[in-house]
């Protein structure tokens, strides 16, 4: 097809669909003849993918080409396209490290929960991170409810695997999903997070105490 | 104290907590004397959230001029502080608005758990915009876990509320609990969700299937 018409199919203007291609979010079209290109379907389901990761995503383009480069490396696992798109997504570039102590408690977290994992696992760094915002604010207290989180998490992970191991005979279908899973999971799971706030929040809320009125205030 | 005292403190340089005081994220200090000032405790405990939410929430300054300020007026509920920080977060500036489709599956979804909620909660329309994504990449199939997902986001936002009602007769330290489990939250759930997708994946990871030779090839 020409470019006006995947324009069209995809919601993208030629002129980003050019940039993109530029920057190698997407593979050039097929030379057809003289001055004469064609795209096919395979760049109309790359297009979806990339903009999926840029619009809802919001990963900025150099992690978005890391991300493509995993899913299209046929020697590069699910699992490692798994870590790819989890380090693409927006981090804690410049922060400081994590405490040892906020690290070691994540640490236990994972032993207590019976989980096995890398130690360069990016979500342990992360984790901790915010651990530290806790301690700095005095807020030790909000500790006893990692376990609440993690039992949560692990809910969230297995919804995403779900969907991988069906598929996995097809391993380009399966990395695509992969990337969709992380990259737009944090999405989703953090929107039906606060719909499931408000709802928590109006189901539970505490029962005003009744205002208590002087004699004088009555009359 | 002085602001060296409270720069050591906080691990903030006196630059930066003079920029928070300019940008209204942090209240001046009171004047002591000629040329002199003093900062307080309340200083510290501002610095430390402030400092959260810029360097582990990743708000830019004026969501967190937005969010202190619902965490100081006394006239604004528990329930409008949480809206604030729900708002506060990153989210979908400048893209397109999602579908009636999508937004409706997300709606049915929220019905279906016997959910609550006001229309205009922002987790609706970030929710809509990951399946918008799934829908451009062909891939309605995802739609199937959304239950799962919604579940796990409840067990989340149980665990966030589960902090903040035994301190609700203290209205700022309620408050503030609102404010870090909403915006702290998202980058704890994401974190701990990448720690517990290796593990599901390592746990569950299909079998491979035996390789088969040709005799040339086991000579």
């Amino acid at each position: 097809m020409r470019i006006s018409e995947l324009a069209e199919r995809s919601g993208t203007s030629p002129a980003t669909i050019k940039f993109y291609v530029r920057e190698g979010l997407l593979p050039p079209a097929e030379k057809t003849g003289y001055n004469q290109v064609s795209y096919s379907e395979e760049h109309v389901r790359r297009l979806h993918l990339v903009r999926a990761l840029v619009d809802v995503g919001g990963l900025p383009i150099a992690r978005v080409r890391a991300v493509v480069a995993a899913v299209d490396d046929p020697a590069v696992g699910l699992q490692e396209v798994m870590g790819a798109a989890q380090r693409a997504l927006p981090g804690r570039e410049g922060a400081p490290p994590p405490s040892p102590s906020s690290l070691a408690a994540v640490e236990e977290l994972v032993r207590a929960q019976g989980w096995t994992v890398d130690d360069g696992n990016p979500g342990v760094v992360q984790a901790a991170a915010v651990l530290d915002g806790w301690v700095a604010m005095g807020r030790k207290d909000l500790f006893d409810s990692l376990p609440e989180y993690a039992r949560a998490a692990e809910v969230v992970a297995r919804a995403d695997l779900a969907r991988v191991w069906p598929d996995a005979a097809d391993r380009d279908r399966s990395a695509e999903t992969v990337v969709v899973g992380t990259v737009l999971g944090d999405a989703l799971v953090a929107g039906l997070r606060r719909i499931a706030q408000e709802h928590v929040a109006r189901a539970t809320r505490p029962v005003p105490r009744p205002v208590t009125r002087t004699p004088e205030e009555l009359t």
